[in-house]
This record gives structure tokens, sequence and C-alpha cells, in this order.
């Protein structure tokens, strides 16, 4: 029962078996902080991990760290931490670089793997996606295609036969739709496409499962959900079925099979190392596997099913005053986030700056949507109540109209 | 004069006007610092630089940062940092991603402005160059062809009129040998061919003058000489004259002209920003900035002359115990590293545990190289010589012989 008073929110935080979990976070006071599914909250273990790393493994041991702090291993270490919250096994998920090398990486490695040319995009995918896999495509001599994988297009185009890879977001950036991973994996496949999945707004906002769906390659970023830091290392994911034929451009030395014999010829390690290129930020890191760690006590079960009840509380009072959602009202279908539009012009910026203002904080998409993500890690159903209020505020008496909220003076 | 005892080194570390800086660094006690040519030491200020970041820009202000921290803009006004380190104008540099993944894009985007389909690369260079040319190379659809850039072979090599470009690194990585960059960039030039410069083992070691020399794109790491910490962001230069032409196929959102629009086609920026991809580790480059300030305050001719003073120190005492070395005498061909071979099987490796065991921290380059890199920021010429005597106890007293030296236990 979607609650319908602030008391109600109330009985369900007392109640809710993840609320330890909220002081864990540094959260500043006077936020509702509802963008997490941009930028996560600070884990409260993350500076003290940071300078740990920097004073003592970087400032006092140097570069014996490589070897006695691990940092030569950290991208299969980490990969292994990741792994579980995305269904794979740990010998299957390696960390570094960005998603978009990531990406450029995987549509390579993809296209290597089969004798067709055409990398079906996803129309409206985070745009990253699209230049990237316009940019691996082309170099490769390949071409993007691109369709609407929410509507019955996703198959003809899969009928053509004549895709190698269908790269997909799991869950849209914009609207907060959930794919179905199992199903168009398959459907994939039995049209002999392999299937690249973008984690970056599923990965620790709904329950992925790689493995189980049979996924040949998946990337994700860490800084969302994940909470490791703005910009944090990203991560890949190749089936292990894939490991020792496929390959990938950026081969650099910690690819290599042998790394430190300096051998003048690549030749690319057995395992998921070989989607590895150069060294990677290890400050950076620390704060990863900060975050990392405070993820590994959640319940993954728990924080869908309290994902679910804030969102469905936020599309309730949203409806309450006449605002639209593009966000699927079906929960199979909803990732944890929760898209708006209002259609006024200029009114979806101002509304969200209004809010801002109030300190309940969203952002925006251009052209036209207000974003609102649920992080059940760190926010508590009354956070929620009381963001709605003030969105109920905001519309109602018009405040959103003021001129000083109409200023796109902000990047994001 | 070299000096020929430690009272003379001590002389001269009183008159060293760099002496000051060395206060900008922590150094472990005990230690003698050889190895900042792999891992630089920490700043003093690194540590309070990124608990800032972390607890006030991420903690506190969370996603407004994106505007108000300049986080956005880190890769441009961090490159205009580096810029003066390189002879380059601050937007001519952009930092992100790593070394693999700039000299990918460099050799991309050059190969794109060729009608040529060779890449010549450089045999003995680092081995992630030759791994990632011949990746880049491949998917691109040209090839790789190596010379050694110190013989005559080069020019010949070049006048066979293929090489679309021609990447070498500034300094050896293993030797030390520093190459005469206007020289060989007019070289190329005059046969057609563009160059990637790789200055990861000159950038802070050497005074680089890519302006000046014509160069037309360059990459480098930070956490050398630099001293931004373990697998820091590295750094892309391309020349003013290639913007509008030149393009890479890691097109993320970063580098397009508009990114805010979410527009589904790629268009690249109009500048250096074309080289960017996604978002960047923010915490990594907090440390960056950091080191890049107290980079500022140093005169790079007095770093040059101070570096070379060093390793002619180092390199005269190596030889009064018969260490052969390989890294050029003439001061024109030199970096800021020593590179010693003894020729006896496996007593490279041994001679520099044992040095470590004594506190002073060289490290191994398969198969045969005992490094040394000197830092003119934070070593002093008294800590030079107290590393060469206890390489000259080692030696002469065949200490290094002890069987727990010989085991290959450690990846660096």
């Amino acid at each position: 029962m979607t609650p319908t008073t602030r008391q109600e929110c109330a009985a369900l935080d007392a109640a809710d078996p993840l609320a330890p979990l909220r002081d864990e976070f540094v959260l500043p006071a006077g936020v509702v902080y509802l963008d997490g599914n941009s930028l996560g909250a600070l884990p409260r273990s993350t500076p003290g991990r940071v300078a740990d790393m920097i004073e003592r493994e970087w400032g006092q041991d140097l570069i014996r760290s490589w070897n006695d702090a691990g940092w030569w291993d950290k991208p299969r270490t980490l990969g292994a931490k990741v792994a579980p919250l995305v269904g794979a096994g740990p010998d299957e998920v390696v960390v570094g670089d960005g998603t978009s090398a990531n990406l450029f990486k995987c549509i390579v490695a993809a296209l290597g793997l089969s004798d067709r040319s055409v990398v079906l995009g996803e129309a409206g995918n985070f745009p990253t996606d699209l230049y990237v896999a316009e940019g691996a495509a082309s170099l490769a001599g390949a071409v993007q295609r691109r369709v609407d994988p929410d509507g019955p297009g996703l198959e003809r185009e899969l009928a053509a036969g004549d895709a190698a890879v269908l790269l997909l977001s799991h869950v849209d950036y914009r609207t907060g739709t959930l794919r179905d991973m199992p199903g168009i994996t398959r459907l994939a496949h039995e049209h002999g496409t392999l299937v690249v999945w973008d984690l970056c707004h599923s990965v620790g906002a709904v329950p992925v499962e790689l493995s189980a769906s049979g996924a040949d390659f998946a990337v994700g970023c860490t800084y969302k959900y994940l909470n490791a830091g703005p910009g944090a290392p990203a991560f890949l994911y190749a089936a292990r079925r894939h490991h020792a034929s496929a390959s990938q451009p950026l081969s650099g030395w910690h690819g290599h099979a042998r790394p430190f014999d300096f051998t003048g010829e690549y030749e690319p390690a057995p395992g998921i190392s070989r989607f590895l290129s150069g060294s990677q930020p290890l400050v950076a890191d620390a704060a990863l596997e900060a975050s990392l760690d405070v993820w590994a006590k959640a319940d993954l079960a728990l924080v869908r099913a309290k994902s679910l009840a804030m969102t469905d509380l936020f599309l309730a009072r949203a409806a309450e005053v006449g605002i639209t959602s593009v966000t699927p009202a079906e929960h199979a279908r909803r990732g944890s986030q929760v898209a708006l539009i209002e259609p006024e012009e200029g009114a979806g910026y101002a509304i969200v700056r209004a809010l801002i203002a109030r300190g309940v904080i969203g952002d925006f998409r251009a052209p036209d949507v207000m974003r609102f993500g649920f992080t059940p890690l760190y926010l508590r159903h009354t956070d929620v109540w009381d963001a709605t209020e003030a969105l109920h505020e905001v519309v109602r008496t018009g405040e959103w109209r003021d001129e000083r909220f109409a200023r796109r003076d902000q990047v994001t």
C-alpha cells in the first residue's frame, strides 16, 4: 500500500531493514537528494580509505604498493566485488577506464566475433553510447542502425539477420524504463546477434542478472547508484565463453598475458584481463573500494522492494498535481528513477531549479525531462514524501515561474 | 664539476635554488627514492586537496560541483596547467583517460589525416606503445613497422614515403636516451609523416618543446615525474593546426560540440575538447591538480641542470665499481634516469633487490636493466651520493648474491 500521509511514511522508515545503511553516508543538511542516479552520495568510510591509500600506500610505501597493496590486481579484485551486483562470475568483470572506452572495446570485440557488420543501436540511448558506437563501427568497417528497443521494431530489425551486435541500455537514462534483459538477450541470440548491455542506470538500482540472462558483454559506471565518486572508474563484463576468442583494440600492456616480460609482441591474457589497457587511477579505485564495501552489506532484493515503494509514492504524488510521468507504471518495466514532463515551454527546467532552491535535488535532461532518482541505501520514505510536498508547492503556487529559475547557466 | 665526496655534495645542496621544494613532498624516513621515474613521490598538499574535493565538493555540494567546482572543465583547466611543462598552448592539451587510450586516439587521428597506411613504431619502445599501435593500426586498416629511432634506419624508413605517422618515446623507458624532438619531427615532416610523441618519461624530467618542435600529437602520463599518484590521468596534446580536421574514434559525449543538447548525432567540438571521451575520475584529478601546483613553482631550466648534475654523479660512481651504463654520456641525449647493466645472469634483478633492502629504491626492467630515476624537486645531491655508496657496498661485498634477493616475487 502506497502511503498517503507523512506519518505512514515514517512508519515505513521505522520498519525498514535498510534504514541502518543510511548512517554509512554523509548527506548535507537540509537536502533531499534525488540525483543519486547521476552522482551517488559520499560513503562515510571513503575519506578515510582514500587518505590511507594516499598517505600510507603511496606516500610511505611508494612503488612497493604495486605488489604489497595489491595495486596491480585492483582491476580484477574490484571487478570481483562488482560481480555480485550484476549477476556475474568474479572472473568475468574488470574495473578500469571510462564507460566510453569500455563500450568501444565491447563493440569492437563483438564485431570481431561476428561475420556481420551492423551495430544495432538504441534510438534515444544516452548520447555517448550512440556516439561511441558510431566511432567504433566506422573504424571497424561496420555501420550503426538504430531501433526503438521498447517497440515491435526490435524483433523486425533483428530478423533482418545482419546485426552483429545489439547495444542497449538496461534502464533508459531519461524515462527510467527497465528492459527485459533475459528476453531481449534470448531474442537477439535467436537471430545470431550478440548483446552489449549498458548498466550505467541499472547497477545498484535494480537486480541485474548478466550470467542468467546469457548476456555477452556489458559496461557500467560506478559513480551513480554505486557511490564511488564523480567520474569513478567504469567496469566491463565479458561472458566467460568469449574470453578466449574476443579481442579488443585498446591493447595496452595490462591486457598482456605476461606484462612483465616486456616483449614486443602483444599476446592477450587468457581471461578477462585481456580487456584491460593501461594503469588505472588508484586514488579513485580506493574510493570505489570503500563504496563497494558498503554495497556488500546490502540485500539487493530489499533494495529493489524499497526502490519500487519509493517510486510508487513519488509517481502517485506527482499525479496528484497533474504532472505527466513518462516512467512505466508497471514494476517489471521500471528502474529506480522517475521522469516527469510538464509540456509548457521551459517549465521542466524551471521546476527542477525551483525544487533545488528548496533543497530537493533532481536534474533536467534536454529537451524536457525532469529526472528524480531513488537510492534506497540512503533515502527514507519520509524524504520522498517531503520532496513531493515541495513539488506540490512549487507547482500549485506557480513559484517556478520566477525568472531566477529560467536562467540556463548550469551545465547539469 | 662532478663532486667526488659527500661533503662536496652537501655544498651543492646548500647552494641549490630548488632545495626548498623538497619540503613540498612527503618522503619516507630512511629511503633514497630513485624510482620517481616510475611513481613520483607524494606532494605534501595532496591529501588535503583530495580530502577537500571529497568531503566538500562531492560530499556536501554533490551534483552542483559539476558547475560550481569546475568539474566539467577539469580536462581543459588541468590541460592548461600541463601545457607550460610541455611547451604547448593552454588550448592544445587536455587531461583524461590513460596513456594507452590517448595513444590510440592520436594514432587513429594521425592515420585519418594521411592517405598512407603505415604506423612507424619504435623497436624497443615501452610495450604498451607497440601493442596499442598494433591494435589501432589493425583496426584502421594500417600496419605497424618498427625502426630503431637512434640509428640510421630512421631516415631510410621515412624516405620510403609510406609512413603516415611516426610514434616515438621522447625518452626511452629503459636506457633513458633522449631523442632530438625538433630534429626528428622536422625530418618526419620532410617525408610527409606526422609525429606522435610519447612524453611519459620526459615530462617533468627534461624541457619539452612541442610547439617549437612542430610536433603533431603527444601523450604523457602524470604519475611519474609529475607526482600525481599511481595511475593518475594522462594527457593528450594536439597541435592547434589539427584541431579542425583531426577526428578520433573514442567519440564520447565530452568531445561533442554541444554535449548538453543530448542530440543523437555526434558533432566534434571545434577545439582540443574533441579528443575527450567520457567523465573523468575527479578524485584523481584533485591529486593531479595539487601536484601541478607544485610544478608551477619550479624553474624548468634549474630542474634540467640539477638532473644532469645528479645523473653525472651517479654514472661516475657506477663506473667506479665497473658497472656498465647504457645511458648516453652526452647530455643532449640523456633524460633524467640512468640504466645500468650487470651481465651476469640474474645480477641486475638481485642488485636492485639488495639496494631496496638498504632503502635505495630503483627498479628492474626485463631482461637486464637496472633503472634509477632522478627527480630534482625532491632529491638532494647527498641522496645520490648515499645511493652510490650503497651500490658500491652491494657490488663490492657480493651482498646481492644472497638468495633472498634472487626470488622473483615482485611484479615491479
